[in-house]
């Protein structure tokens, strides 16, 4: 045995893994944000600074065949499914340094501390570093966990090309050595459970003055990313409103129903319902001030915790597009829709994390989260559950950020729960 | 005198200008539609070609300090004012041939069956043909009937600078040796009236089976052709409805504001409100499916035919805006109005084309009007009327169409008033 308590120990590798964090995102910002594409040299790069603080520990580690970091704390009983701790190193472009960073660093963190502290535990801790959790540059989400986990065939997945190379997965992968396999490394018989921390990329816990979130399930969400409506180009002086097919119209009161529908669960006491639609744009090679709007381009994207919140979500949308083209003599064409079903989160594992922040007395929130790869490990099997973190000015853009403070209350909470399930 | 009728030269000059017509459209059309610019080669070609067909019949045709093209057909007073006809040669960029072109022809085809049947008239009749009637190029409209009326001084006209050559107004009218001065040319001093012929643009004579539309009035407008509303950008799932500011869900809703404000005049018996929003934008830059739009640009376009009317709906407009900046946490940033306001056409004129209309046994519908440089002649204190031509398709695109019988009917319908108003 060391000299160190875990609690000491924790500290200081809290310290250490901030440092680096601020390091990675250094190293990885250009000139607006962050930008750690996923299976490119800036993700790698900050997948190869975490492995290097954990070897310099002694601790293992090493990427599986998807490019994803594992290190092992190895427990008493190699038999038991490890407990897991982790989340993703990339970034969307030009985002923040801590959507997906602050989780790595966080299991570092209780894996350095753990080890220094010489903890004798029954199971063994594994952190997982993944790869590729954003979805703007495959246009899908959780590359590496997926394929870790076995969600789709690696053959479907590489296929996939990225928008702005225009090049494959499987190609992004070779050049850093990956070759992917069929089999999964990550399976209920490996891992008890799955532990991410993740900032909350919303305003609610400083609006609640709480450092603490607790996820109590994944949205999931109605989504089409290429959605058209098509009405007639008209002049706008001359076409009689009878006459007129007006496309900017047609999507605006889709918008305002959607708002509509929104508000109205919001009074019925149900607040787990999202709406967004954050593009809309007039084809800019045919629109003028004097044009009525043939055509526009928009998104459209639903998230509910409850898949009968969902449902109900999408019956209103067919109806309400319906009565639009019928009244308006358009035509909306969605396109496919790249949604997901709503994900439970484990109830115990919440209960755990809540009392670990009540016994080191932090204010914490249960509140619904956005997707994640801990959704990822959910419908894998394994029993999963988030802390969140208090941070400022959301995430996904340059401007995110998390006070110190803030991350290591979500780094002790973490730690003290993940400890308890390894014991 | 010569020994052929008004009436048989009118049906020969009226085949002559139509084939004319279609000649310059052949020789103006690009791979999409026709362009003309104003002030560039394809419009001077259209006016070489309309004052070489002056010339061959031994009329007068020559080009003021503005490059209008004017003819005269002396009439057996010269100390009383013409009467005007005319209208555009110049096309908007891909748009169709006869927006603007059908009525010089129309003109055309009057002076030379007036000239060729050997009419002996009090007043001249004058035609003008004018240049740059379309806004797209140089951001405003009416620039060749605005210098000429005097309107805008030619320094200020001039300074303008045509968006896509970057060039100034007064750099392209010199090329083609059109030096400008500040004198107007065309005044109640020398124009009795003015009469135009102009395609219909909407789909109202179609729906309504007549081939000839009588102007009661050019409709004004509230235009802002830069309108910007400012929300914050967002997660889409992370931010609770109570802390969005949603660009697009505040403009829709401006949308939707605008389009119940039309539906209850039309209830309330009053025909002569539109309303457009053409251009209807995201930051391509910025937006995404999953982000709350922090920025919405678009275009605002109202019209009415009454004053009166227009004011409320400006009224309306600010207190909307107002209260959805209030609700919804965003701001508006309408920029500059081009707008102007509405022009009462001539009750005198207006009942003459009735009249004639009626003694040719055509159908015709009143019905408002959008911008035309007859408002121009009207704002300048000279009498002004319009005959409106149905066509198919609309204007401002390439597939713009009108049959030939109902250009010839439209001729007929303005010969017929031309002809009594100069005797």
């Amino acid at each position: 045995m060391t000299g160190i308590s875990f609690t000491d120990a924790l500290e200081t590798a809290i310290a250490q893994s901030w440092a680096l964090m601020e390091e990675i995102g250094r190293r990885t910002r250009g000139t607006i944000g962050i930008t750690r594409p996923p299976y490119d040299a800036a993700e790698q790069l900050a997948a190869d600074a975490t492995a290097a603080a954990l070897r310099a520990d002694g601790l293992s580690a090493a990427f599986d065949a998807f490019g994803n970091l594992h290190a092992l704390l190895p427990g008493a009983d190699a038999a038991l499914p490890a407990v897991g701790l982790g989340s993703h190193f990339d970034s969307v472009p030009d985002g923040g340094n801590y959507d997906g960073l602050a989780g790595v660093m966080a299991g570092l963190a209780v894996l350095l501390a753990a080890r220094r502290s010489g903890q004798q535990l029954a199971r063994s801790l594994r952190l997982v570093g993944l790869r590729g959790e954003e979805s703007p540059w495959y246009g899908t989400a959780y590359l590496g966990s997926r394929m870790a986990l076995g969600h789709v065939p690696f053959a479907t997945m590489g296929a996939l090309v990225r928008g702005d190379t225009g090049r494959t997965l499987t190609d992004h992968m070779a050049q850093l050595g990956f070759a992917g396999q069929e089999e999964p490394v990550l399976t209920a018989a490996n891992l008890a459970c799955w532990l991410e921390l993740h900032i909350e990329q919303g305003p609610l816990l400083i609006a609640e003055d709480v450092p603490i979130g607790i996820a109590t399930a994944i949205r999931g969400n109605i989504r089409h990313a290429h959605a058209k409506c098509h009405g007639g180009w008209a002049h706008s002086a001359a076409v009689p409103r009878a006459y007129r097919r007006d496309a900017v119209v047609a999507v605006a009161e889709l918008v305002m129903a959607m708002d509509r529908f929104w508000s109205e669960r919001l009074a019925a006491g149900d607040d787990n319902f999202v709406a967004t639609i954050g593009q809309f744009s007039t084809n800019p090679a045919l629109h003028a001030m004097t044009k009525v709007a043939g055509e526009v381009a928009f998104t459209f994207n639903l998230g509910a915790t409850d898949a009968v919140v969902l449902a109900q979500a999408a019956a209103f949308t067919r109806a309400t597009i319906a009565d639009i083209q019928a009244r308006r003599g358009v035509r909306f064409e969605m396109g496919s829709d790249t949604g997901s079903q709503p994900t439970p989160l484990a109830a115990d594992l919440m209960d755990r994390l809540d009392e670990a922040a009540g016994a080191l007395k932090l204010g914490r929130h249960r509140m619904p989260t956005v997707g994640h790869d801990a959704g990822m490990f959910a419908q894998a099997g394994i029993p999963s559950a988030m802390v969140l973190v208090r941070n400022q000015n959301g995430s996904h853009n340059p401007d995110e950020a998390m006070e110190q403070a803030d991350y290591a209350a979500g780094v002790r909470v973490l730690a003290r729960a993940a400890l308890e399930l390894a014991q």
